[in-house]
């Protein structure tokens, strides 16, 4: 039976007409960069397991998908970092112990005699017996695989036979009908035990060992993670930003500062899949490195403009916040380690009211008084400048928020000298994005209103971006376009241009060798005009062909049948109006001018 | 201390340059694909490894890369997969049961009595004791961790504490020195061993521990691949043929036949790096699948040659041969089950000669009288129509090579009748690559004479290229184009265009705050109009602003400083010729007009 083919979860197949539209966006984002200046690296998909972990966070961490080694990479795992566990052995053990303590029991109550040497022997287990549990262990491993395939094999088999298992080892331990090559010594314990009639505890004994061989390996849960490094020293790249900031480093005395560039690259994140979130997806991110002037903000704010102008989507609003100002009213409240509870807290303004965002602090402990300061935060509204105003007069006491207001009044005044073209920029106090890393701006872009979808792109400032990587006081700023998102935008508002999707000009009609051959001179003139054409490959049914071309939604079909080669003509059918037009075969001119 | 930032080995970071370069070829090659009518694709970087496994033979399998399932997933493996061996555990047990053998020896010839019940207890080993041990093992794992980031840390430590750690046990064991929180009974038999005085063997059970201790787990090196399947479900995409394969059979309602797709994406080998041997690298694919029309094999000629033409690549080679010409031959000379020795042997005339090939294929059991039907393909010369007779003559009696002559015949002529701009198409009965999957046409092309470069590209027709996933009868043909190697070839000929490496037409010289808004109004208009500029974020020394310059290769600075401001005008030094010319701030027209 073949397979029946499928992808991994989370991810996807694209096809033609996606490919078309994606490429739409992607062209269009890159354009932009260009003519921004920004150059386009491209990094490894994976990157050394020391580079990516420890630089997202425990989740992350988690979320990086991890290569495994090749070859025997087993081997290098601790073993302190497993459980002591091997259950077939752990199991054999106990029973044996089992059968030690029966004996130490019967002994004790029964007869009290001690037991021989060879009795004594024969508990602990002897070499022969060891050498012959092991050649039926291999023997029958076959049925205790937990391999999907050979389960399924023989489904109807596996239980039937492990238990069948189960009985010979139990038979071979207790010595009745056993037909193994080799009996044991008649001294033995377990003649013993037999001849002694206790075979009531056969079966507990084979239900304890048939029990312990389900279990399986497991790693000690606190360890998984240096199990994971020991097996697996690449990791697939989890973003561009972390591999950007390595790239810096490694190559800094090739590159001059400031480092301005762009990078569209998939990245892989192990998390649910889930509608709209992917385990392999596309980023496209614009940084530069190395320069902290705020004119580089206010370039990106272009960038963003001129992106979704040229895309057509009209009313995105680029949100601006500076984590200077977060920290400058955390500050004021008393609350500095209390930032993010604060700052969540507030982005539930529009949700939960004045009232619950109050209700809320105070649960997180926040001082009424210091509450009260804040109250102008509940009313800010209208203009960016305005509420910029307001912030200013209410942090006027923080060092650092006022540093913060100055920051985004730079931005905010230079971008309304410059102007947008279809997009708004406004001040978001509650926008804590990134709130770990960014130190400056913080960007975040919505949707046009009346879209459901969430941010569509974002970004900021980290003073220190390098820093992980030993280059210290490199100061960076970038954003990033939603590729996905955007997709769903502009495929709701009905924005990508129809020509995208359109993938063959003109398709010849095989009407049989010798037209097919004139129809590929044609054909081959065409191309080199830059005319994407083809030539239907082999003399089927016109019905067919003419199926095909509505497939390929061509919309030119050239004919050439044997009266045209004759004539050294060849006819072309308009597919949207059903015209038809002749034309000489030695001068396409006429043709090429038609179809532009 | 910061990580030294590094790339795993066999990957490359590319820089602007190399990226502007590499898409040059891609966009070259793209160009064309889609004006031969083919269109784009994209499948998942990683797919279930049930679709990759078993397709690429024994050695493919080895070389895909595993990506680790997340979560707990060494439980999945099955343990008789694993060598039984959980050292410590192991070896404790080995020790017990020395101690045991000793004593029993001891008791034989010494004073022949028997053991306590206690005594026989100790030997086996208490709960009690079992705990003690394990606290034991806790305390000191860290010391024994294999971990070599502690292994360094503790680099001078590491030795003696790992002995002191054994003799500890040993103490505890035979029970004196402990200075643990609890102490063995005295009616133990490890008092036993100690009021008896025997302690040269405490050293040398030590030893042993210690050589256990140093083992890892094992798997099974027969059973590597089966533990592979069980903790990881997913490995990165090995080329782009397969998951072509998985995606028609698993799209199939989805499209029309024939489907002409090209798909240009990274593929990843576990294969040791070499100089031009690469674990990532892009592949650059054109197939169609679902006809089986020779006029097919005739366009991906016409492709080759076109796409070369348009990098200026001339005098490429595209060596044509058939499967079933292959078959023939070994037909003809009763040396079927040895196709791919002959071939071999065939495939190195030029370098051992006639001599050397007859010598290698008597080595493989080929007879004498079949060799000498061969004659005449150590003779084939000059013009492959004429070398295509030669073969026909000599394949006559046999149907699958008289069928492969003409299918050959066929892709010559047509390809004769269309011309060729810059390559040339040459039979060559030698070529056998893919002889696995290949079924008729197979192709392959060689760089110019002169530059040392194996194949720049490759490829085939395969009868049923989707049945490994269910979908029978389905003919494909493809041709593949090597980017890393047509990159070094018009690396060596300086084929690249200059353009290729220029990033940015413009930079604007940043002269302080009025001025930059000025610039950045400038820049604005010229974006707008298509141009790549910038301005140089920070006000810095004009020295500094202009080695920026020099770095990104500008062709025209803009500068705008305080009396350009004022007469609102802004000057433009030419960089190569130095020659420096001013504008209208209000009329950008004319500069446009000079720059391009």
């Amino acid at each position: 039976m073949a397979q029946k083919p499928n992808i991994p979860k989370g991810t996807r197949d694209f096809s033609p007409a996606e490919i078309a539209k994606r490429n739409y966006i992607f062209d269009t984002v890159r354009k932009h960069f260009k003519r921004f200046g920004y150059q386009p690296i491209e990094t490894p998909s994976f990157e050394n397991s020391s580079t990516l972990m420890g630089k997202y966070g425990e989740e992350g961490d988690r979320l990086i998908f991890k290569i495994l080694e090749s070859g025997d990479y087993i081997s290098k795992i601790d073993e302190n970092l497993i459980e002591s566990t091997i259950p077939i052995y752990i199991a054999l053990n106990s029973i044996f112990k089992d059968v030690f303590y029966f004996v130490v029991d019967k002994i004790k109550n029964e007869d009290q005699r001690f037991l021989t040497l060879d009795e004594i022997g024969a508990i602990v287990g002897s070499d022969e017996l060891h050498l012959e549990i092991n050649l039926i262990l291999d023997k029958w491993s076959f049925f205790l695989s937990p391999d999907e395939n050979l389960s399924k094999l023989f489904k109807d088999e596996f239980n039937s036979q492990k238990h069948k298992f189960l009985e010979s080892l139990a038979f071979f331990i207790f010595g009745e009908g056993v037909d193994f090559e080799r009996n044991i010594s008649d001294n033995s314990f377990i003649r013993y035990v037999i001849t002694n009639g206790e075979r009531g505890l056969i079966s507990s004994w084979a239900k304890k060992l048939s029990k312990e061989i389900n279990k399986k390996v497991k790693i000690k849960p606190e360890k998984s993670k240096e199990i994971s490094i020991s097996i697996s020293e690449k990791a697939l790249r989890y973003d561009l930003t972390v591999p950007f900031a390595r790239y810096v480093v490694m190559h800094q005395n090739e590159l001059t500062f400031p480092f301005k560039r762009y990078q569209i690259q998939p990245v892989w994140r192990a998390d649910r899949p889930q509608k709209g979130r992917f385990r392999e997806f596309y980023q496209c991110d614009a940084d530069v490195v190395g320069n902290d002037s705020l004119l580089q903000e206010v370039e990106l704010v272009q960038l963003y403009d001129a992106v979704f102008t040229d895309l057509g989507l009209e009313g995105a609003t680029i949100k601006l916040n500076n984590r200077k100002i977060l920290s400058g009213i955390a500050e004021l409240i008393g609350a500095k380690d209390q930032l993010i509870q604060f700052t969540v807290a507030l982005d539930k303004l529009d949700k939960i009211g004045e009232e619950g965002v109050i209700k809320e602090m105070l649960g997180h402990g926040i001082p009424e008084a210091a509450i009260e300061k804040l109250k102008p935060l509940f009313a800010l509204d209208g203009d960016s400048m305005v509420q910029l105003e307001t912030l200013a007069t209410m942090l006027q006491d923080s060092e650092e928020g006022t540093k913060g207001v100055e920051e985004l009044r730079f931005i905010l005044e230079h971008s309304l000298a410059l102007g947008l073209q279809n997009s708004t920029l406004a001040l978001d106090v509650t926008l804590a994005r990134g709130l770990n890393y960014y130190t400056g701006a913080i960007f975040e872009v919505s949707a046009p209103e009346g879209v459901k979808m969430g941010s569509i792109g974002g970004g900021g400032r980290y003073d220190d971006l390098t820093g992980i990587f030993g280059l210290k006081n490199v100061s960076g700023v970038g954003i990033s376009f939603g590729l996905d998102r955007i997709y769903l935008v502009l495929e709701e508002l009905g924005l990508f241009p129809e020509s995208v999707s359109e993938s063959l000009q003109v398709l010849c009609i095989n009407f049989g060798d010798a037209e097919a051959l004139a129809s590929m001179k044609l054909i081959k003139q065409l191309r080199e005009a830059g005319v994407a054409c083809e030539l239907y490959p082999s003399h089927a049914k016109m019905n067919k062909q003419m199926k095909y071309a509505n497939a390929r939604q061509v919309p030119f079909v050239v004919m050439i049948g044997d009266q045209e080669l004759a004539a050294q003509q060849f006819v072309v059918k308009e597919m949207g109006t059903g015209t038809q037009s002749t034309y000489d075969l030695n001068d396409i001119k006429p043709f090429l001018e038609a179809i532009r």
